[in-house]
């Protein structure tokens, strides 16, 4: 049976570390075998690729450049990574992967979304994530949460306005596709946040059961 | 008046790096501002862009990994040199450019042409080379100067059937734009090749000169 393959999205500060070590301990808990990943990055090549994308640099970073990268190095995870876990069945946990595009390289900077298509269409085909858990959060409250982390890159410093953008390019991705993109309101305090991650998990696995009977 | 874009093509062992060197003498001899650059590569992050492309590694490239690595790279070798540079009148000389994607990543590779044009089209646009110059030289011939070299890098390993598709898709990138592509036979002497090189020059020159009368 082939696993699933859930990506976790969200702004910066909206808490998707903590999140992900939530899910990893309720995959634990369920005795399902999974793999922990994100992007960009994920195969060492990959990884590469997300140092060239979020190191800071004197040259500015032309937007076509940015977008081939992320889909370069989506490409490579894909190839490398996530297919050939997902035919063993393991489930495939992605923090961040195609709606971070979307909304990043599209929303947030302006892309043309049809050559978004084009290249999703391309690249990722029928590999879309089977469910998308969004970590929703105020800009003012994201931000808040990223000024206490030591360490910042290159998005992180970016505007206000650019982190307006990226929360509404989420939810317009979620608006969308609202079968695929669970909302979680990533504003309430950590346990509520759990409580709301636990349901949207159980619903789709019991959901996910029901299919392969 | 707008500089003119040249690119220099050709498999490995072509002779490139001694032709440029001529076209160097030959552009400072008619007082001819110029810029030399190649790809992948040409400005800090496309050269970075180029080690992850040409380092050998263990991990497997994948293919579309390699194209969309190589677009990225040029995307940014466009916006932040050439064509400033053409702007301000600046002749630019690359070696290796457009024509190069389609028969490493194409014709070499077995990659789809219908996404080489379109990343072509959307990528480089209407910033294709105003004229290029291809080396053409037998596998054979090719093979023996690359291993006279104490480096070789990962694509200087292929077999001799990539690289007879090598050639084979230079010369059909020719017969699809004769008008664009010149064709050096790079199998002759220096010396003769060096004549076909200034012959094909100094005709581009009297017809753009003649363009801008």
């Amino acid at each position: 049976m082939r696993g699933k393959f859930i990506s976790l999205e969200g702004g910066e500060g909206s808490g998707k570390t903590t999140a992900i070590q939530y899910i990893k301990e309720w995959l634990e808990a369920q005795d399902i075998p999974y793999l922990m990943t994100r992007e960009p990055g994920g195969t060492p090549l990959a990884e590469d690729i997300r140092q060239l994308i979020l190191s800071p640099r004197e040259e500015s970073v032309n937007d076509t450049t940015e977008l081939l990268l992320v889909f370069a190095a989506r490409a490579q995870h894909l190839a490398e990574k996530i297919c050939p876990a997902l035919e063993k069945g393991i489930w495939v946990i992605s923090d961040r992967f195609l709606d971070s595009s979307y909304v990043y390289q599209g929303k947030a900077r302006g892309g043309d979304t049809s050559v978004l298509d084009q290249l999703s269409e391309w690249v990722v085909g029928e590999n879309k994530p089977d469910a998308t858990l969004l970590l929703d959060i105020s800009v003012e409250q994201g931000q808040e949460r990223v000024q206490q982390r030591k360490h910042q890159d290159r998005l992180d410093k970016e505007s206000a306005d650019f982190h307006q953008k990226v929360r509404d390019g989420f939810l317009e991705r979620a608006a969308i596709e609202p079968e695929r993109v669970k909302i979680i309101d990533a504003s309430l305090p950590l346990e509520a946040v759990q409580t709301q991650i636990e349901t949207q998990l159980v619903a789709l696995q019991t959901m996910w059961s029901g299919e392969n009977k």
